[in-house]
Formats: structure tokens, C-alpha cells, sequence
């Protein structure tokens, strides 16, 4: 008789697939890539070294399902705030980069590990994918605020690109070296650049007080 | 007799480590870093593959060199713009944009290899160095925009890393699916969102017709 998986067996690896990620994220929050090593990994998660590998067949596998994680769960974040009912396009954006800011602040080493740090070329190509769907949701939020008229015609495709990027090297270069009394200030710093960028007029560099 | 180089023989390594990397750098505007091979470039060169690791000791010393061989000459067009005599801070810095855009839309290919294509971690070190050297010298412009009353009171660190972050996003992107005809537009509305992020008003998206 052939070996079926039943629903038990599917239902207890998934679970011991998702603490290998937890677990793994808490390792990225500590040292980033360079820090998550299969096989102390497999202690934090009591596993064989592999086992683990039976999950992830090596560690760009792994580092690469970790980064989709961890991305989804920021991405989530950011379509959230352009989501919320009665604000205007402007709004919405300046609120997603904002809870983007913050978030990248509070785990400043996973931050640099997702944006930035040095990886292998698999979790490269996952960077850009995610790159080009947080673009995707500030485009639409453009391409809404050009019809409601509360942006100027620009083209949404390239402003929603160069918001990616602007937000993004902002968080890692001068942040990497910041006082935390003056994280505040540069989240305000990184939302007025790019609202300026999309809406032509000055923009206050008031710290919105929002929960992300 | 213990053996010495001569300046003879430094000066004949220095030359075929030259011709390597200008035909290195030929193939990466073909193809990337992703066509990058050390076989077919020991034939380009005329040399045998083994001659080639000992002037490269490895694929990644290849590209990291041929990498650092681009973005200097890149950095340095850049730089010239921001050294024109008679130009306020932000008409410096809108055409070192301009000649940053123009470049990288001349050769997309390499454009690509040299900002965004998944490459192994020694290169994107070298990445990560080459835009904190981009984002020091718009820092610097910046700063002489804010001494001299040209630019609004702001961030120069963080604004200088979120321009570096905005051009080159938007030269990706949007770019890699972009018609001929379309690219003068697309510079435009790069160094339109970077030069309204920094002056806090609209910049005309009109293309300004310079050399780079």
C-alpha cells in the first residue's frame, strides 16, 4: 500500500515549518543574514540539523522563505495604511511610509537584512519581486490621488518606483549610525522627501502619531 | 639571483589586466554580470583561462573588479556635473540626475547589472559602498544649497541617500519595459520626483539637453 500523508501528518509539519520560520526571524532580528546558521537554527527549533534541512533543502532556501515572511508581513503593514477609510491619496501614502519607517526602525537589523544586506542571489530575486509589489500598491494609491485630484499628473509607475527606493536607502544608509531621540525626526525627514517628490508643495515635518 | 619584475613586465600585467576589464565590461553591457563567463572572456582576451584566474583569482573577483572599473567612471560623469561653475545647488544636482538617468538609459543592460541584478554578496558589498560615495557627494551639493538659500532647510544625509534610492529604483523599473521614444519622458519625471522631493515645489519635467 502506498504512503499517504494524512491530514495529521500535513497539519504537524506545517506546524513545525512555521516555528522553523519564527524562529528564524527572531535569528534575523538579532544578526540579520549573516547570523542565521542552519545548524544553530536547529537547536533553537530542537531539531536535528537534518531535519531541518528535510524543511529547507539549504540555507538560501531557507533564507529566502524567511525573507518571504517576513516581507509579506511588512507588506501587509504598508497596504493597511493605504487602505484606511476617508484620507486622501496623499494621506494614505504619507501613512504607509510611515508605518513602513517606524517598523523598519523598531528592528533596525532586520531592516538592513531585508533592504540591504548582502545576500545570496536567490533571495536577491526575492527582493526585487517584493520591490515591485510594494510599488504596485503606491501606484494605485497615485493613480487614485491623480483622479480625486489631490496629487499633480506625474507618472505613477515612475513615482512609485523612485518612493520605493527613496524610502528604502533612507532607513539603511543614514539609520544605520542614529540616536534613537533622533529616530523620530528621521522618519519625519524620509515622509517629507517623498511627499514633496509626489506633491510639488512643502510638507511638514510633523511626526504623525499613528500605531503600525 | 632572487627575481624581480621589471617595470617592463608591470607595465605588460597592467595592460592585460586592462584589456580585461574593458572586455569584461563589453560583455556586461550585453549581458549582464549573468553573461559574465570566465571562459568566453579568456577567448575575448586572446589568453588561456588559467592566465585569467591569475590576473582574477575567481568569478567574483571578476566582477567585483569589473563593477568598481564601471561605477567609477559612472561616479566621476556625476561628479563633473556637480562641479559645473555657475550653477545653484539644485541645477547642480538636476544634472548630475540627468547625466546619471542618460547613462544608465543608454547602456539599460548594464544598468542593471551595476544597480539591481542579483549578484553575489562580494559585489553587492561593493554596491552598498558606491552608493554611500553617490549619496556623499549629493550630500555635499545640498549642503551648499542650504548654505547659499537655494534649497529649504533639510536632512542633507537623508535626503541625499533617498535621492541615490529614488533615480536608481525608477531607472530600473519602469525602465526595463520602457519604449525608445518614451526615455527622455522617463529621465524627466526621474529628476522631476528628485528635484521637487528636495525643493519642496514644482519642477518643470522639461528635458534638459546636455552631454554626459
Amino acid at each position: 500500500m502506498a504512503y499517504r500523508e494524512t491530514s495529521r501528518v500535513r497539519e504537524r509539519k506545517q506546524a513545525t515549518r512555521q516555528a522553523i520560520l519564527n524562529n528564524a526571524l527572531r535569528m534575523l532580528n538579532e544578526s540579520g543574514f549573516s547570523g542565521l546558521q542552519m545548524a544553530a537554527l536547529a537547536r533553537q527549533c530542537q531539531l536535528a540539523t537534518g531535519t531541518l534541512y528535510r524543511y529547507f533543502s539549504s540555507k538560501e532556501a531557507l533564507c529566502t522563505a524567511v525573507f518571504e515572511y517576513a516581507t509579506d508581513i511588512e507588506i501587509g503593514r504598508v497596504a493597511a495604511q493605504l487602505q484606511q477609510p476617508q484620507l486622501t491619496a496623499p494621506e494614505h501614502i504619507a501613512a504607509a511610509l510611515t508605518t513602513f519607517a517606524k517598523r523598519a526602525l523598531r528592528a533596525p537589523i532586520a531592516a538592513w537584512a531585508l533592504i540591504a544586506e548582502p545576500v545570496e542571489p536567490a533571495v536577491n530575486h526575492a527582493r526585487l519581486r517584493y520591490r515591485e509589489q510594494y510599488a504596485t500598491l503606491f501606484s494605485r494609491a497615485i493613480d487614485d490621488g491623480i483622479a480625486q485630484q489631490s496629487l499633480p499628473p506625474q507618472n505613477s509607475t515612475l513615482s512609485s518606483h523612485a518612493l520605493v527606493g527613496a524610502i528604502a536607502e533612507a532607513l539603511i544608509g543614514p539609520l544605520a549610525q542614529q540616536q534613537p531621540q533622533h529616530l523620530n525626526q528621521t522618519i519625519a525627514a524620509a515622509v517629507q522627501f517623498c511627499l514633496q517628490a509626489i506633491t510639488a508643495k512643502p510638507y511638514p515635518t510633523i511626526f504623525p502619531d499613528q500605531e503600525c
